[in-house]
């Protein structure tokens, strides 16, 4: 039982992934504890971000321009495919990747009715056949609808003769086995490979 | 390395308690993964919390008005002291609570550089020598400043005859207000006892 616009703050709170009522209210007070500066700031960040920030035309990526950083610089020969542009920053940790990416907005999942129409897969044919690509990376998440996302794009992509890889799956580094999951480790085992 | 735009935006998210880089940038991306709507109304209740909401001229809790609801309502003969503005909230929590609050805005600490005088104190002697109040209840944090500044309070108190409490040491020791338990709370009020 609060006041109104307190709980109004901390609703908009709410609406951030995996923020509970509780922490909402927490950054809520945190705002109104702190200057009018700072909360002036704060909203000119979320606004300015919303209205500069757009998708690059080229692969779906956050810019500030028509087409991003990456698609200007990097080999467009080579696409790595994730399900959300988060997933561009996880990716790009790997240093030397120099090719590109594509953004599906999302992965076809009959569960929520959401079918290949519903993604950008018709925007990633046009790119390999306009592009020349020599190789398309599968980059869904490992879990069942990223695997069939990807199974789906590769058996659309085979007739154009390009290569069409995916993120090798198994135990993760610095992990113990103990805690590994059946799926992984069966997985692991039955993509092992020969040590020379 | 990432838009620069976007940087700004997650750099606000992180002012808020408790939130690392990973977290902000998480809320950054669904702000921009979300509608601009959603980012106006996001916006608007952050700057229209920050104006409309003032400290109650009485107790110093959050309010749109002058005073705020419970010194309007509530009896002004018991006054619960807290250290902040959302520790009124969690005492809330304990319904048979009838008194009213004095928010203190901090505790005196000489590691911080905090005096008696650097918080709420005189208020609340002026408040004690007007309104003829019965006890004053000492709901500081139960941890070393708290204690400290609740004794020091008890210590100030006691010349003018009014009965000063302290919460019972039901809410464990090093802990926070804002973390405990309607149970540990309402067992605290049950509990409190007089400082001499």
């Amino acid at each position: 039982m609060q006041n109104e616009i307190i709980e109004k703050l901390i609703e908009q709170f709410r609406t951030l992934p995996g923020v509970g009522y509780k922490s909402a209210q927490r950054y809520a007070y945190s705002v109104l504890e702190g200057s009018i500066s700072r909360a002036q700031n704060f909203a000119n960040a979320l606004l300015e971000a919303k209205q500069k920030i757009k998708f690059c035309k080229v692969c779906g990526n956050f810019t500030d321009g028509e087409v991003c950083s990456i698609c200007q610089k990097r080999n467009r020969k080579v696409i790595c495919v994730v399900k959300e542009p988060k997933d561009v920053i996880s990716m790009e940790k790997v240093k030397d990747y120099d090719g590109v990416y594509h953004v599906l907005f999302g992965t076809i999942s009959p569960l929520e009715n959401r079918g290949p129409e519903d993604i950008h897969i018709k925007e990633l044919l046009q790119r390999v056949n306009a592009d020349g690509v020599q190789e398309v990376i599968m980059a869904t998440n490992p879990d069942v609808e990223g695997d069939a996302t990807a199974m789906y794009i590769a058996r659309l992509l085979s007739p154009l003769g390009v290569k069409v890889t995916r993120l090798a799956q198994g135990v993760a580094m610095g992990s113990d086995l103990e805690y590994a999951d059946e799926v992984t480790l069966s997985r692991a085992l039955e993509e092992r490979r020969e040590l020379k």
